[in-house]
């Protein structure tokens, strides 16, 4: 009964305007909305020339009510504020615009039926694996997009800077190969539209934020992504940037009001990146403010979201997408940069729609006091209520790195040490499991060169990620060995997915043209992933850990009816490790099966370990 | 009127044991307690041949009622359990030791009158400035106590690891010249017996935790040493062990119980050093045992405070000295070793004594989690208690390292912006402004040698330390430039203080023979320190600091009244630096006053900052 009345409405042209009047609407934001939301509010951005003269008027629609109508500090702004009953039907209501009694413009505003259980979607947890890419860099589907007359910047596969052409319709293609990885959520990039006139294909500088960029593909063919890749079990995470837009923003051109952008009455103030002076209780305001209000770089204008038509507006756009796509979360990009009151709102806000939705938040910094502050339920010294329910987990991610690259037996905090004494600060997460573990992203290097380009590390790293308390996410690539400078270098990190492109030499896709080692690769995270999927231990388990000796960690996931040992290696030679020590998780246990190659693992007395290796034994 | 009973009292001999029966009394500890404690629980630990079958009879004293007696494990301890009425009037009892009918032995316990104040004595904070010694290597004031027959480890000032005569007599001598320098507060690592036949300079592995070494002196000369220090406005701040004594304890001989010692069966367990298993939720119960169980080294045995009369042995160790001696507060060893329950009683019963004590704890750890678990009002997530009003600070004393040495422009983490990060951890500290901040101690490299030896970067350490929102503490030697091997090396650290001993070349009390620098650097610690006595800006103050830019960090510490500023400049050149920036705090200010140099700097436009520097100005 839903369906064909979403589908009629979808196909109706977009956006719908019926001016009978010399005033044009060029945009009305947001588009359309749903009915049955639980926050009844609706706040419309009307833009063009001289809208903010004109008076609204809401044809009748049982549950639908116009509270009223501000005129933006800009004669071409209005906002207007609609009041939509729970018992609101979907449909479609008259707005006129009315010059005294004068029609001047019109837009038929529709309300779109939910989708069934939409508000209660299960997002990403710990039960998932997410694979990051980089749309621009995954896979070329449709060449004819590549370049779009009018948008700039045009595709250059030989500029590490520059657009290559992958699309929505190259991911569609290889939804398949990420399912089949066993992966669970897909992270990409954004796609927002950037119509920037270069460096435009990274996402992070939307210039519309209800429109996916034309050289990715449309709204539509999002939708459609979404709905193909939940069919094939993978949920999609989008990538959202409440902190700033891009300097080609049809904003830019005609600002809403004076206040919309930080600092955008020039002279150009570039933030201060001190993420600890939202936090540290003794920061100069000055230097506050410099954090939260500078801009990233000149094409990154800084949003004011203590405006608070912008602030709506924003929770507005995030919530807009999730129902409009169907997402399982969010991650949200640059997350400390923005006005912290506002960070806390548009988080509840979200929750307060999708309580079960996935977030997580990036926040840069190795010191997990910084990612705890944002999280909901910490305990935060100066009371500050932080609403996210997961960051990035880069303190982790830099002591795996560490602890797989730094010697042994060099002090207490160092290698296997590191890892093992980094856990202790889950003290400060009210849910570790849910906080996001990687082993690299679009903003590191490659792990596999990090790691000394060593494919056992590279492996003992996987099978940590995909097994302790934490969601795991991979970034596209890592499963056949990419490589990396070791400085940072953008460009390079985000490289073209071999078999992405028509002709490419090697498509890893179907693993024509891998070395051995990059197959092996492939293969290994194939079994580690599709194994995670229903490893009930691993999503719901509680975590053991030993200090690690000899070269050697060991840790223990278990529940009430099962035990997972995972046992990290790092020395040249096999180990035969006493197993007396485990007692507490072992008991009687006779032997553990390797979840990778089905191998039996007696464990009664000792453990034979061999080299360089990372064991998972399901414990029998 | 109570001066001369005490004097009465002590002048007693003792221990008084007057014996009309076979058995001997070896110990009966605490030796004598004191009327009107707040806790009118009093345990006595008996030792002697036998002693466990014999039944002790109080005489009648009003107030003080025998709760009865248990025989230890061990037939030659017995432990009495005493109630001390708040009314109780200081005196003695007789308490005799019953074998059937016949006294076989008997004790004379005196009750003695507190000192005025006593249980409110306002301990150190963050008005003062502790200045830590090694007694040993401080000052030989009588060389007659150097070698103590019986003692074994004989003197060897030629031994790095060895005794070199520093004594009680010789801290004595030269308290003008610590009070001269500026200090208020004089912790000595400990100077109980340590009666271990090699390496017992350092004074960590007690085999008496009633008695002050010989070859330091008497308990009455330390008693003695307290009160000379307090007439000079110098607290005195014990360093005490509760986990663990020297392996020639007289307990070690014959242990009350058991259960005494941890792993004391064999074989030798030894600490695995991992400070995280005590916080960490998820750490093998194994590990957390092997952590405070195990034996720092073979000659220290770990105690294990479990047991229960240990337990108040312990807390009735402390707050024997603190009420015999007129400490001002304690340091305390090794603090995350002991058992966590036991840990929290014991601070709680000392503070519950003494509410304004100083308390310090060593966590030797660089995570500030790991610090503020320990703290009284730490939010801590597993519902633990700490009790500690402080601990030492290692990761500030780290980040205060590194902000010097590292090159200033490498990121944002690096050289002055780490120490500008590392506050952040503040909101970890219920009370930051008691955290103990220090350049050195006995167990870093010295700080002149981890600067590089420059003197200009010394003094920038020196002017931090002295007006942060911290407690500061230095280590001796330190205000004339000593010098280490930068990687740890204990004996060497901890030198001879020149001067201290007869026939020293130089003689740093004097000034005599120290270098231009030495004698520079001397002289700036002095004002440094001077001034801060009576800086309530400092002492009280709120911290307010601002983004270290361009190799200068500005803070400034303010009351409603006053306003301190301070500017470090690594830069090897001067630097004309734009005030501002620091509007909120300098208002309409015309000028600083440096607090050293007593020079004017005016500041209403902008502020000459002289090339490696550290500008202490009193805002005007």
């Amino acid at each position: 009964m839903i369906k064909p009345l979403l589908t009629a409405l979808l196909a109706a042209a977009l956006p719908l305007l019926a001016c009978a009047a010399p005033t044009t609407i060029e945009h009305l934001e947001p588009a359309f909305w749903w009915a049955g939301m639980k926050n009844g509010r609706l706040q419309l951005m009307v833009h063009g020339a001289g809208v903010a003269a004109l008076k609204p008027r809401l044809a009748a629609y049982p549950g639908v009510r116009l509270l009223g109508s501000t005129a933006g500090a800009n004669p071409n702004y209005l906002f207007i504020d609609l009041e939509i009953a729970p018992n609101a039907k979907p449909g479609q209501f008259r707005i006129d615009f009315l010059q005294g009694p004068t029609v001047a413009a019109g837009y038929d505003y529709r309300l779109l039926p939910r989708e069934p259980g939409s508000a209660q979607r299960q997002g990403f947890d710990s039960r998932d694996a997410i694979y990051l890419i980089v749309p621009d860099r995954f896979a070329n589907g449709d060449p004819s997009n590549d370049d779009i007359a009018g948008m700039g910047d045009p595709a250059n596969r030989g500029d590490h800077g520059g657009r290559h052409g992958g699309d929505i319709t190259g991911i569609a293609q290889h939804l398949d190969y990420i399912a089949g990885m066993g992966f669970t959520q897909l992270w990409p990039t954004p796609l927002l539209e950037n119509r920037q006139p270069q460096y435009s294909y990274h996402g992070y500088s939307p210039t519309d934020l209800y429109k996916i960029d034309p050289r990715f593909g449309s709204n539509e063919d999002y939708r459609r992504l979404v709905e193909q890749a939940r069919a094939k079990g993978l949920g999609v995470i989008q990538d959202i940037v409440p902190n700033h837009i891009g300097s080609g923003h049809w904003w830019m051109k005609d600002l809403p009001a004076p206040d919309w952008i930080n600092n955008s009455g020039g002279p150009y103030v570039e933030t201060n990146h001190r993420h600890v002076a939202q936090i540290d209780a003794y920061a100069a305001p000055g230097d506050v403010r410099r954090f939260t209000e500078g801009w990233f770089v000149p094409t990154m204008p800084d949003l004011n979201q203590r405006n608070p038509r912008l602030a709506t507006y924003l929770i507005q756009n995030a919530i807009w997408w999730i129902e409009y796509a169907g997402l399982s979360g969010l991650r949200v990009d640059t997350y400390p940069y923005s006005d912290k009151a506002f960070l806390s709102r548009w988080t509840r806000a979200i929750r307060d729609e999708y309580p079960r939705l996935g977030m997580v938040g990036e926040e840069m910094s190795n010191n997990p006091l910084m990612l705890s502050y944002w999280l909901d339920g910490a305990r935060n010294a100066d009371g500050y209520r932080g609403a996210m329910p997961a960051m990035m987990d880069f303190p982790l991610h830099g002591a795996l790195r560490d602890a797989l690259t730094e010697p042994e037996g060099q002090g207490y905090g160092t290698g296997l040490g590191k890892l093992y004494e980094a856990m202790v600060n889950d003290a400060l997460y009210p849910e570790p499991a849910r906080m996001v573990l990687f082993e690299g992203n679009h903003d590191t290097n490659r792990i596999f060169s990090a790691l000394g380009e060593d494919a056992a590390l590279n492996r003992m790293a996987m099978a940590l990620i995909a097994t302790t308390l934490r969601t795991p996410q991979l970034f596209y690539g890592s499963e056949i060995l990419l490589k990396s400078p070791i400085q940072r270098a953008d460009g390079e990190v985000r490289a073209d997915f071999p078999g992405g492109w028509a002709g490419d030499a090697v498509d890893a896709f179907s693993g024509r043209g891998l070395t051995p080692a990059q197959a092996d690769a492939q293969a290994y995270l194939r079994k580690l992933m599709n194994w995670r999927k229903t490893a009930k231990v691993v999503h719901q388990g509680r975590l053991m850990h030993y200090n690690p000796l000899d070269g050697i960690y060991v840790y223990f996931r278990y529940t009430a009816s099962e035990k997972l040992m995972v046992v990290l290696n790092k020395n040249t030679a096999a180990s035969r490790l006493a197993t007396a020590r485990f007692k507490e998780m072992l008991g009687d246990a006779k032997a553990g099966v390797d979840v990778i190659s089905g191998e039996r693992h007696p464990l009664a007395e000792s453990l034979s370990v061999p080299a360089r290796s990372a064991l998972i034994l399901e414990v029998r």
